[in-house]
């Protein structure tokens, strides 16, 4: 039997979703920050425009991390300038470009070509934050603290990602109430939305909505949370559908699939975009992405990289072998 | 950041769920029946123990098909006397082994040899009844009825399959009511139970839930529904949540996500089993299954097929490369 494109699902919404989601795409950054192979400045630039030429309107552009930590991002200074125009300024309309932003240089960085939206990076477990940014979990949440007021003070949109919200390569399920007390301080000291990150792929969707619950009932509203999950365990729709459920109106995802290598050992694979769109699109739930431009750009970026995606709908649309 | 093994999803229950699913491992038939290098008869044997030893109780074990159909089931009569002695007898204690009879002539076959579960495999359209089973859906309804009337005169049980219900590659979305019309001939001829299935994996979670509650109203209780979901577009996982949050309780899963090859052109990936006991080990829904054991077993399958397993926990699990 073959199988022509269909293209698209049959719309058919479902009780109690949200009309209209808001994805962050994560593909140029958490995407390619993994890639061995340095992908030129020109080429990330042309995959950010080609993503919001496919409707995409919150694209995570670079980080201004120490070239040191990550040298595939080193080139955030001449990137940056390229797609800039694409960003509006605040609430003026155009496609939002965060900019990770780990420290006080970063942020200066940022802000002197123009960044109107950055990120901080926390970690809800201290074995992560020692890995990820040799700090305890209250050190690391004390080198925010002049980032988030100064980007506030600058009028900057702040976004605070909290990594290992559900389970820790090295300690197992992760406590709740750690998870709640990191997002508490984050938006204490002035974050504008927080991203839940499930960073190894292992929650499901109970530990998901409970996770939420809590943190509503500790006076964190879900509309300031969005949700991160990777499909390690091919669980991240799933958990992204469950979220929608509990009111979740912001989801992470990488076009194409970019990000980790799900083949590989350590296989971290960020929910392919193309998957989340087909699904909120069967919803009937917005978000403004034509799934043909977008998959068109992962085959574009696969292109380049040279290797196939892995997105389920990626292969299923393109045919790609 | 190295990921070592966790092994298991941490529980935590959701709201309005079963307590409990039974699984139908549909691997050694549904999964097998595309491959084209032919596998072993003690393979498939040794197959079927494995997964039974997994803690799977419902395994499809082969189809009584011509051989001229699907080669590769063609040695049907001699494998299922290896492993019928796991099957129990209706009601009593064992593993039920369903075996797929296309007609009257196949269901002598496998009545002879003892077989106590049944299937019969119907289209929801006309192209696919066309294209599989070269009759109109009434002719291959009139087909099955004296198949299905003869099992049950015989106390066989008897599954019958409703493929194309959501999208079809000829005919694009397939009306609900064609849907109902099959469910409700399979179930007046005598059909036990039905599975609906997704066979190009276009379904969303609302498509889902809407299908099952027109049923309902057309008098289909959910008890006699399972579920059947691909992964073409990475739907199955979400799609199979929105089933369980319906009230289904009887789910098709292929260990490893065998069937139908995820890279080649036309993708038909079933639901891998691991994928799914992850997701319902995390929220409490007892399957029986060892998720460690049935890993291991589709890892050796693997390696019997030469080609690493398309599921994601297996990957993770196992650290196939």
């Amino acid at each position: 039997m073959s199988t022509p494109e269909l293209g698209l699902p049959m719309v058919v919404p479902a009780q109690g979703l949200p009309a209209r989601v808001r994805i962050h795409e994560v593909g140029a950054r958490d995407g390619l920050q993994n890639e061995k192979a340095t992908v030129p400045t020109e080429v990330k630039a042309e995959f950010i425009r080609r993503l919001a030429g496919a409707g995409l309107t919150t694209i995570e552009a670079t980080s201004f991390v120490h070239p040191r930590w990550v040298p595939q991002l080193a080139d955030s200074e001449q990137l940056f300038p390229l797609v800039s125009d694409l960003g509006g300024d605040g609430g003026a309309p155009g496609v939002r470009l965060p900019v990770l932003v780990p420290n006080e240089r970063g942020l200066d960085r940022a802000l002197a070509l123009g960044a109107r939206h950055v990120a901080v990076f926390a970690s809800a477990t201290e074995s992560f934050a020692k890995a990820n940014l040799n700090r305890t979990v209250d050190e690391s949440l004390a080198m925010f603290e002049p980032v988030v007021s100064r980007a506030r003070a600058d009028r900057a949109h702040v976004r605070g990602y909290v990594s290992m919200c559900f389970g820790d390569p090295w300690e197992g399920a992760v406590p709740v109430h750690q998870v709640v007390r990191v997002c508490k301080a984050l938006l204490d000291m002035g974050c504008d939305e927080l991203s839940l990150g499930d960073t190894i792929g292992v929650a499901t969707p109970g530990h998901v909505q409970n996770l939420l619950a809590e943190l509503n009932e500790e006076g964190v509203p879900t509309d300031v949370l969005g949700v991160h999950f990777h499909d390690t365990y091919g669980q991240a729709l799933a958990n992204t559908l469950a979220s929608l459920q509990h009111g979740v109106t912001t989801v992470d995802a990488s076009a194409g699939g970019l990000g980790g290598c799900p083949y590989a050992k350590s296989a971290t694979g960020n929910l392919a975009t193309e998957d989340l769109v087909w699904m909120l699109q069967g919803l009937g739930v917005d978000t403004g992405v034509d799934l043909g431009r977008l998959t068109a750009t992962s085959v574009w970026m696969a292109g380049q990289l040279g290797r196939p995606s892995p997105s389920r709908t990626v292969k299923a649309l393109s045919h790609q072998e």
